[in-house]
């Protein structure tokens, strides 16, 4: 592993499930990873405790120094104040009310710390190093348990008013649509996240018998979102269909925010983006369908590249973003 | 009329139903203004011609001369180029295919002239004169026989890749909508532009002997828009419905955009936005009742300030917003 004598990053993504860190040279090369499940439940502070622990360690086994450590990067869920770096009562995040997470950790490493959501770092990771390299105006959609985005535009990462810029998941897609968990009703989450496309699949199943859904190994509760698209991959109609359905949901979302925003690319990230052509034909039949040759016929489709790795090098994002110089 | 020595600022707005031309002082007083039918179907070189006239005979009746002119600004239909200034084909503007107007106006007065979209050119001139003022993140909708907008960020008009942002009116808001002129299905235009609600209100009462809107002076094929305002003000059962159904889609529309740009502020021009708590009520109701508050909260919703001289206060805020120091 190449390693410069000159300051390193600690990058530092925070989800709902699991704590990732990733140790970057100043050249942006990744020197080290170590990945623990989050605990949510334990509480901001413990759950802060357990991620400074790691985030040495791993600094001690990569034979670095405290004093090597120039800055810090940070994605976590939102809402979130990315100045102050305090964060708002994220739904991943229980009990983190008014958490000053940037305080806490320069308090404790003694450098700078940089903090967005975790859907604006990806966004600013594909843009550095992934599928967004050479894109001015970037639309990036995060898929997975629930949906989000973060937009680019004339090359800088947009956060809004109040950092709340790219809540695409909570555009409203069908007015008479189901409930939503933000208390809204046909949001775009309510009808094709992870967790949406696997209750759709569970209610149907148990009505379908002949579906492969409602068979072992998928009849439990514990169906998810990628069972439905190994079904689907496998032929079984119903999972096929359930996918479907929600993969034109996005892409009439998509033709709503590429009418808003005029990007020259879409970049889905997230686990649902590694199902292929059976989530991007549809997404790009329906906006060839829906959107107008202007404006479609000027942006390119396409799937993230960063795969698993997009959370850290997202933290990485965060940290070049705010001070691109050092 | 204050008038001073230095230059003039011509204002034009290219409309599909009429021209505009105001000219303004250098320190943005209205020194006087006049107004022509468009004759779309003349074509734009005879179009232009008639427009150049109209301007040249107001210059001359306000006492001014050509050499105090300093600049040209221009609001029109798009899709057209803002840095070219070559306009293509506009739905409200036939035979304008690749017409390029700013190199024509150069070549006449001798002076730059800047173009821009007229949504955009009307989203500049409340964020300069009128209620948005004071306001960096400004969402300006128009609502009139269409439907568009313009997204101003950070202080600053975004116009997307290919100068199409802001494309409001087909954002799509109902899955299995009805067909839109562009060619989708269930674009906001498509249920709640002007258009759509006199063609409904067409539609629906000639099955309802009882509306005010099936006798005359409202039972003709003339019947328009704002015919449907005045029945539901007068309390008609029928006219309320079908403003209510439209103004809940510009309300979801709403609730998707700011989920999106997290603006702080809305601005609603153009005709309909003269309809007051029967377009704004349910606006904010639907947005309060859809959107997460985090969002919705930091929102303002109200109607445009400039009004009917909103074309020509666009036209010189093109032109301050490309030179802002001339």
């Amino acid at each position: 592993m190449a390693r410069k004598k000159s300051g390193f990053v600690l990058a530092l993504d925070i989800g709902g499930t699991k704590l990732a860190v990733g140790v970057f040279d100043s050249s942006h090369g990744l020197l080290g990873r170590a990945v623990i499940p989050t605990h949510a439940e334990e509480g901001p502070d413990r759950v802060l405790e357990r991620f400074i622990e790691l985030a040495e360690s791993l600094v001690r086994q990569l034979g670095l120094e405290h004093s090597q450590l120039s800055r810090i990067g940070v994605g976590c869920g939102g809402p979130l104040d990315a100045e102050t770096g305090i964060i708002y009562s994220p739904p991943n995040l229980p009990g983190w009310d008014a958490f000053p997470l940037k305080k806490k950790l320069e308090e404790h490493f003694g450098v700078s710390a940089f903090i967005d959501n975790d859907a604006n770092a990806a966004a600013m990771a594909e843009q550095l190093f992934g599928a967004g390299k050479g894109y001015k105006n970037i639309f990036y959609i995060t898929m997975s348990t629930g949906i989000g985005s973060g937009v680019i535009l004339d090359g800088k990462i947009y956060r809004g008013t109040n950092f709340s810029a790219g809540e695409f998941g909570h555009i409203v897609v069908a007015r008479n649509g189901p409930r939503c968990n933000c208390g809204g009703r046909g949001c775009l989450e309510a009808l094709a996240s992870g967790t949406a496309i696997a209750r759709k699949a569970r209610r149907e199943a148990a009505r379908k018998p002949e579906s492969v859904l409602s068979q072992k190994p998928f009849s439990d509760s514990g169906l998810t979102a990628k069972d439905v698209v190994a079904a689907a991959r496998r032929g079984d109609s119903l999972a096929k269909q359930i996918f479907l359905d929600a993969a034109v949901y996005v892409g009439l979302g998509i033709t709503t925010a590429i009418h808003l925003l005029n990007p020259e690319i879409v970049i889905i990230g997230g686990g649902l983006s590694r199902s292929g052509k059976l989530l991007f034909d549809p997404i790009r039949q329906t906006v060839e369908e829906r959107a107008q040759e202007y404006i479609a016929g000027f942006v390119r489709i396409v799937p993230a590249k960063l795969g698993k790795d997009v959370g850290i090098y997202g933290a990485l994002a965060v940290a070049l973003e705010r001070c691109p110089s050092s």
